[in-house]
């Protein structure tokens, strides 16, 4: 095992759980700013912490604070699909299309996985405010790149 | 009316269907070279016409005759989800990924509608070849911009 | 003029310069984050607020810090190019790619135009650290959307 | 060096030219309908084949034949910046936006270098008809992902 897995990287013996993502981000990077509130071996479903969150003009949540949702909501399939709790599993390209104004109490993404190899992870990423799912705010898809073994 | 929309375009009286879509594209753009399959107001599919094209060394669909299924998909999906047969709906940005060699006999795409705007229809694209569609071969996601009434 | 550019836009008699775009930011969104160093009608120069921003482990800029910030450049690119001061010149749809890890006390992002039209604005941004602009840390290329008149 | 290696790729004792570029389309992959005409460490540009080229509807060049020159003037940028004239040389994620109507009797793509490591070659493809570079048709960005040693 070389180090940086044993620094960094946690192997996990049973399934990954929402508990465990959560648990990994408070350990390594707390201000992340998004929460995984749902998990499978194909999808991950992220909601962001808008407490201290500043609107854009019109009371609408920014796209930049969007897109680190829908970066996040990827991170953790990520997480999931390889089985790995790895810090450099980093996003190699993100997309994102804004489809109407994000105005609500809750943001959320839900990120599918497309695909997996030994190089990357490919998902696509919808988003939405509070519990209107089916009223996407925006839609991403993006590329993660796993760490070379 | 517009003189533009009383030549190109076409406004159906009823649901459009994969026999309409074909004979418009074959009226307007007969090298298209992509053929809807089947359509709803949500999603397209679309099947790529194989029989001239050069397959990339090793037997693959490159990735440019991958993405233009897509655009294909998803233009049939803007005309389906605007209920018009409209030439001058046109792509405003597409972005592919490539997840696998594309090797068989048949390639299609399944569009599925992200937002309708007046202005534009964003929609997300899978696709892969002959019956394997869990087995995706790339994916794209992209916008169509409407003409402005 | 409409009520809405009553309130929120501000033609510009003169050249648009990086006082006026910072001065209309304080006004409209001073929560941004990005400042406007350098300005023509053909690109913009933008520079992230650091100060209060979590670096990821290992001390790099986040992803979606630089995100933010190629957002920002393009934002400021679009109202000098469209020489409006303007709150709902809003993102349609924004790409990028990481480079390399973004290491360094100041991060900046350059856009340069691509086109202009009625619709829309659509350029293409680099990033990079401290005096290192050859070096760059992520390419973005994206759309800004203009208010229909 | 691995049978892969032996096989398809071809490393240049001196600078790749237009060429050897050329030539070594023309021996893997014939049918690519793009031509290299100029080519540099940092950037290649080139000339699509428009002789056998079904125009769209108004006589304009279509979105993804402009992909296609894309994606062919961005391999060309990724087998020069290594130096390995390499099939497995592959497109990994390409976007692409379109501009204004590709109207014109030659259409040109430029590919500048925005990075290049051991997985990958990034880079940014302006588009445009006959001698007009300055009034680009679309443009472009993606990656190209390099054999694993």
């Amino acid at each position: 095992m070389s180090e940086s897995l044993l620094v960094y990287s946690h192997e996990m013996p049973g399934d990954i759980t929402t508990d465990t993502i959560n648990a990994f981000v408070d350990g390594c990077y707390p201000q992340l700013g998004s929460r995984c509130v749902d998990i499978g071996d194909k999808f991950a479903i992220a909601e962001y912490d808008l407490t201290e969150v500043a609107r854009r003009p019109g009371g609408y949540i920014s796209g930049p604070d969007q897109f680190r949702l829908a970066d996040g909501a990827l991170w953790f399939l990520a997480l999931s699909a390889t089985g790995q709790l790895e810090e450099m599993t980093v996003t190699s390209e993100l997309s994102i299309r804004y489809l109407r104004p994000a105005v609500g109490e809750k943001l959320f993404a839900r990120a599918e996985l497309d695909s997996k190899s030994r190089r990357s992870v490919v998902g696509s990423v919808s988003l939405w405010c509070d519990n209107e799912e089916e009223k996407k705010v925006s839609v991403a898809q993006g590329t993660y790149s796993l760490p070379l073994a």
